[in-house]
């Protein structure tokens, strides 16, 4: 007998929308049909869309930004905020601090896992530090156990690599079979720009906008993507906020490279404008890339509608407003407001709302953009991201009617604001199901930090489930183009 | 009791793949899952590939072609070619000629293929006389009957439009709700040098090549699109063929427009050279755009791996060369030479060889540019196209193993040659399935050309299937961004 | 004896600026340097600029522009009019209208001009009826005979060409050595969106900038420079007025095409908004193409500052704001407002005073702008648009002190109104010399309309000046890149 | 009385060519007319070209490169060899080691150039540690000293400068008022790419070509461009080698940005395919950028033709073959051959035959491409690089109709080869003249090392001779635009 069938819902994958009844043994999508017999449960989702759980292969839990100071959310928070906002899988960072072990970093993250998972999890390895050690041994040890993506930056003094660096690291991930994250802004320009403000006795938040102009990630996504193209590794372009850039990338795919494309909210919702709000309540929206103007947002927009990004992100980075962002430090100058802002609870709702239902993009690419190439990207595909036999039940229903305001008091996280409190929207997650849990039903919390899990990424694990010897989807996402013989069995 | 279920094989839709088994009740598919009980027959894909059928939205079929030509297939051979390529669904044309009726046409175009149907199969419109009648009154009701696709050419004398037809047959393609077919090349171009080939003595099949350059292309392709955005209207731009008209294609996109981007194999597997063949061999290689040389292949190679092209067609429009090619006129010059190639049985071998066995691109790609993007792109989706509960049941076993040589002694079209002849490819669809019936079961045939049907895409057509209110895949594609509110139900 | 010295000035060049004394004997410049000895008269130009007389290269004449009207300057207003300007020579029009004869028209303004001319003048040939006869007759014996530029429309309902006619008027101005202008809009496009307007019920001035969008000048100027790519003929774009269609000559320059470039004070000082003025106000603006946006003006500015364009032209087409463009039919809908504006007088001053004054070009950009890269364009360097030994002495003292404000009431041509009417601006030109006849000195008029005279571009007439049989200025301009042998003589 | 008159030649400025004497008189042109009256010293250049001397702003002389080896010329030899080549000024540089005094490099230079000097000699600032009190003490001194160019390398490990270290010193070379000239390589891909070559034993000359691809000059050309962009100075990028480092270019100028591009004969005259040559021959060839190939060439000839490039320099950096690129040293690894060719004298000659001989640039482009821009970019116009009265008389009398071939044997540099040996050329400078001493009459040396001198290029020596307080052309180019007034005195 079934454990779970979700009824009468319409379905949609990335690929097409039907309608279909869903049932659910140990966890995993067993059947699709109609009439699937009885079950231990049953969830009616008539009048309702039946998407894949979200994934959030962004989103920082647990990281320490600066001395004495580390995003608010903690993995319980976050993740149960990402449960409520339609999520079944997050992907977190393990930051190598400089000098460190990046094995260390890795243990380390997982103890502050543990036991705090609402949804599942997996981990992106920031390498910050890339001695010999690291990219010799850690590192491709490390791939090899299932950790198959590595970020690297272009910017923020203790995390930034130079060019040689990012080199070596894209060499060393390209010999493993990891993708490269990069967060493209250049350093250089920042620190120049910031100390011509410094001097010029601009310390407003607003500053931290006009001290990150375009041109610096612009220049930066280029060249972050040249150098993948000498190291011969796919890349992804997290966070893109802005025509030029965007147009960078595009050209690069023209010169046949394969670069996977990444915005966020924060890019299509909010505007330069907002750091300039009184009250020093500028630094709610302070982030890097620091949000555009308006021709900005229309270009990520389009971004959205005509294919070019890939993947939809928070890059949720919390950190409460009164302790941190209006600390005495903080508002000293916006050179020392903690750079982040909360949002993995939000994502979803906010392209619903604007996205779908104003009809900008179809529901097809919605889930795309939220889960399947996440998980394609980051080589969870097929067990996680879509509805298919075989996959994790990971599940939300989604009632598309509801129109609602978001409002931070009625949100999960640690966080003390939303930037996007006020806004209205409309859709809404009323049930979320994870591997055939129901975590939250109708609106009501019933799973806990213990059902979450880690997501093992390795070879072994992914095997079985591919149920192919044929180059898979993730394999094609991380490695050049190569000759092949494809079996399937 | 299930009519029947394809068990064991690795089924791949745009979005993933994975193991399941397929069960089918009355021409649809209506469960997914493992273990699904009884059938009336069954078929043991176990180390196969389950696929949607493919869909070939560009095949050009019992086609007048000037004074006493028509192509060499009728419904019957072309379909049953399609069949043994492995796909299930072709989208014809009915060509208007010029002073006669579109509606007329449709009749005509239906009447031939009555009873000649190995696949399924629905029309575009060709309009080569948009008076006032046909943009008021014929098209809309055509439109509205479900002949949602309008094609319209800016070459060939007798078919081209001047830019005011081609914005008043946008616009009333647009009112309709329909999408647009643009043949981009600049038919004045092509006879302006083709005159002065004409003066040179320049008459033998290489001229078709450069008479009809590149920047012929490239230019219609930018005016075409600057039309469709005047006129506001989702444009296709089939068959392109280099890399200046693809870059033009990804402007435009990141100008914001919604351009579907469609390529063939001839423009990946043969070139100019090929028009330089001994004997007027080269003549059967006249096809228009004419294939061009190395860089431009691998400029549409990159296409296919970035992700810029949507749709792999054949343009299948086939010509006897002893007959056609070869007669006393079309010796005198290449002008007179039967513009076309055939191609419909080769398409998907060809690309799954070269494009999934090499690892160029995965198979969830090859899904979406072979099948579900056209069912998307042209209001069949999910109908036809995809793996999904409640599409009808057309699927393709391959066995990617297989290593054949393409020889046209063993195709099943009508053209006493094939192009490709003498290429060897690896991977063959071996049983192909029609609304549920076998029609080809291990390499043999058992339909018939009475088993395809005609497929109406009128919006009552669409509406139970799509089980929704929402904005569909379909609106998505042909109408612009709009205000809306979404429902499921 | 010298018969002129222009004395202690600082002369500029396109190429540099530095001071001398100029001596002037039979109407050319025959010495340059100090102490020159004595001569009938002298002008002492200590303080100011001594530069080369304007060419104004694009100016319509005492035009007919539909049924009943003709622009407002005969030629005596119109040469006054740019004398004032600090222009030495115009360029003007000779009109072919359907079904007329060519040479006809060129007779037919030579005799309009016959006696008018403040200035000296040259004409272009505007083809709008490119018949056999006018195409293998008279256009190759009027380029013979020096009228070496010929004009296209791709706009304008009785003057356009379709691209047929486009590619042959162009290959019959490569033929016999004459470079095409071409106005690149297209009217399928403009007609298609006025028709909308006109049920929209759209009448008034601002239509005409709506109707007339930047995509449609893009488009053509795209589509003009494949023509003329196709053709292998030079091609000058005239009036370019935004970013978009200038990014397109960028891209055809780097595709490695002759494109020279022009843009007019419309684009810089005026904007779409001044269109929407009170009153029919508007009316005053109505040209084609429309001043655009913001961003364009920017984007034109970028192009005059970074070496993109060529040639700076006024586009001078005068009409009577009293008579013609508030006239009952004009006031029923801004598509039968006279297309059109002055601007001949005002050219040099708008651009000293913002180009120069304001160091966005220096003042050999300036020289080249308006006065030598017209020349070189059109067959008329060195005899015309420097100061060299052996020119032509055409030469404009300018006081770069002077303050003033543009008023029409002060300004010499025959219209009611200028668009910059009020503008204040700095430099103006005082003594203006014809030949060595001086026109205006220190403001006041001393010539007469017999002082002008037409201008011959035949090679007889070029050869002694170019005193060299190498591949000229001109030829460089006109021909495609050839072998050839170069002799100094 | 005339100290000299040059008859009866045809003379070429940038922008126009005419025919007149030059009358000379105290190392200045004093007139331009005919009948100059009597003089000392008479040349005849009927049947000639009288150019403006060349001035090669890219010449490396006397200058270290790496341990116990420094370029082949002294000043001596350099600039006799410039001086047959047609050149009457040569900009070299003073190079800053490390941990150095950029002021005693700046002295130690000109202790080498004393006394040996056949033409005149400017210095650029080569900055390789720029410290705080360079950067805030020597360079503002020295660019007002009239050291106002400055460059900068992100290639070479002795000499490269991080973006930061850009950004600095670029921002000084604004404060002062001084261009930044930039070698654009990336030289952490170099590195990583040379490690590569080393891993995999390739170490023979052409691995120097493909451990320097196109893209680790497109990128760091885009870098430093944007960052130049920031620092919001002019900028020169040096040695363009192809067609994608050009689109950067042109993209950045269609942005607004004001960037000077050069490029040199070894991009139009050399491929990558002569670095294969046996015997390690290829060495001959090694420079950097490294020449590409055909398809590079094609798009450095398009971009002289349509004007993309301003400056043709020479780079001329020449060492032994026999000694220096055969030793055993340099024979182990191409990675230890010395970077650099030479070609000073060959520069002129190339140019004059392949683009002006075979009428792909007219003489106006040549002269503006080799004398008029170098004097305008840095800062020596109208002093050299025109002919124009109170300009230095460095005249160089060409005659167009010789026919020779370039051996290594006949030229006059030090180096044991010239890359170009075998090459048929048309033209040749016959007479040269430096500040109206007839330095080469009729090919025959009448000059001696001590008639050149250094160029000062402080404020006060431009005052004079620009002679005028409006913006002058060096100033045009080495600020931002600015609000300004414009005076003629």
């Amino acid at each position: 007998m079934l454990d779970l069938i979700i009824r009468n819902g319409t379905i949609a994958t990335a690929s097409e929308q039907f309608r279909a009844d869903i049932g659910v043994k140990s966890g995993k999508i067993a059947a699709l049909g109609h009439d699937l017999g009885p079950a231990h449960d049953v969830i009616d989702a008539a009048g309702k869309f039946v998407l894949p759980g979200g994934i959030d292969s962004h989103v920082h839990i647990a990281q320490p930004s600066g001395p004495g100071l580390e995003t608010a959310d903690d993995f319980d928070t976050a993740t149960l905020s990402a449960l409520f906002g339609g999520n079944t899988t997050v992907m977190s960072f393990c930051l190598q601090q400089k000098g460190e072990s990046l094995t260390k970093a890795v243990a380390d993250y997982h103890a502050r896992a543990q036991g705090k998972l609402y949804t599942d999890v997996a981990f992106h390895l920031i390498v910050s530090d890339p001695t010999p050690e690291v990219l010799e041994q850690e590192l491709p040890e490390l791939i090899a156990r299932g950790y198959r993506s590595v970020k690297v930056f272009m910017t923020y003094e203790n995390l930034r690599l130079n060019d040689a660096q990012l080199l070596s690291t894209m060499a060393a991930a390209k010999d493993g079979g990891a993708v490269v994250m990069v967060h493209a802004e250049n350093e250089d320009v920042i620190a120049f720009l910031s100390e011509q403000h410094r001097r010029a006795g601009l310390n407003a938040p607003h500053g931290h906008a006009t001290s990150r102009p375009v041109a610096s990630e612009r220049e930066a996504t280029h060249r972050a993507m040249t150098l993948a193209d000498i190291a011969d590794v796919p890349v992804v372009i997290v966070h893109v906020s802005n025509g030029p850039t965007i147009e960078e990338i595009a050209r690069a795919r023209h010169r046949g490279q394969r670069v996977v494309a990444e915005t966020c909210p924060q890019y299509l919702f909010l505007t330069e404008d907002d750091l300039l709000r009184d009250g020093w309540e500028g630094a709610k929206f302070v982030c890097s890339p620091p949000p555009r103007d308006k021709a900005a947002q229309d270009a990520c927009w389009r971004g959205l509608e005509t294919g070019l990004f890939d993947l939809f992100s928070s890059d949720h980075c919390p950190f409460m407003f009164a302790r941190d962002k209006l600390s005495a430090q903080a508002r000293a100058s916006y050179r020392h407001i903690p750079n982040g802002i909360p949002g993995v609870e939000t994502r979803l709702p906010l392209l619903f709302s604007e996205g779908v239902c104003k009809s900008r993009i179809d529901l097809c690419r919605f889930v795309g953009l939220t889960a399947t190439n996440h998980a394609r990207t980051y080589g969870l595909l097929p067990r996680k991201g879509t509805v298919a036999i075989g996959a994790d039940a990971d599940l939300a229903v989604w009632n598309p009617q509801t129109q609602w305001t978001i409002a931070n008091s009625a949100l999960h996280g640690a966080s003390d604001y939303s930037p996007y409190e006020g806004m209205r929207v409309q859709g809404r997650p009323e049930t979320v199901i994870l591997r055939g849990k129901v975590m939250i039903r109708d609106g009501a919390l019933q799973g806990t930090s213990e059902d979450g899990t880690y997501l093992d990424r390795s070879t072994e694990e992914r095997g079985p489930t591919l149920a192919t010897g044929a180059a898979t989807d993730f394999e094609m996402q991380v490695r050049a183009p190569k000759r092949g013989v494809v079996h399937a069995r």
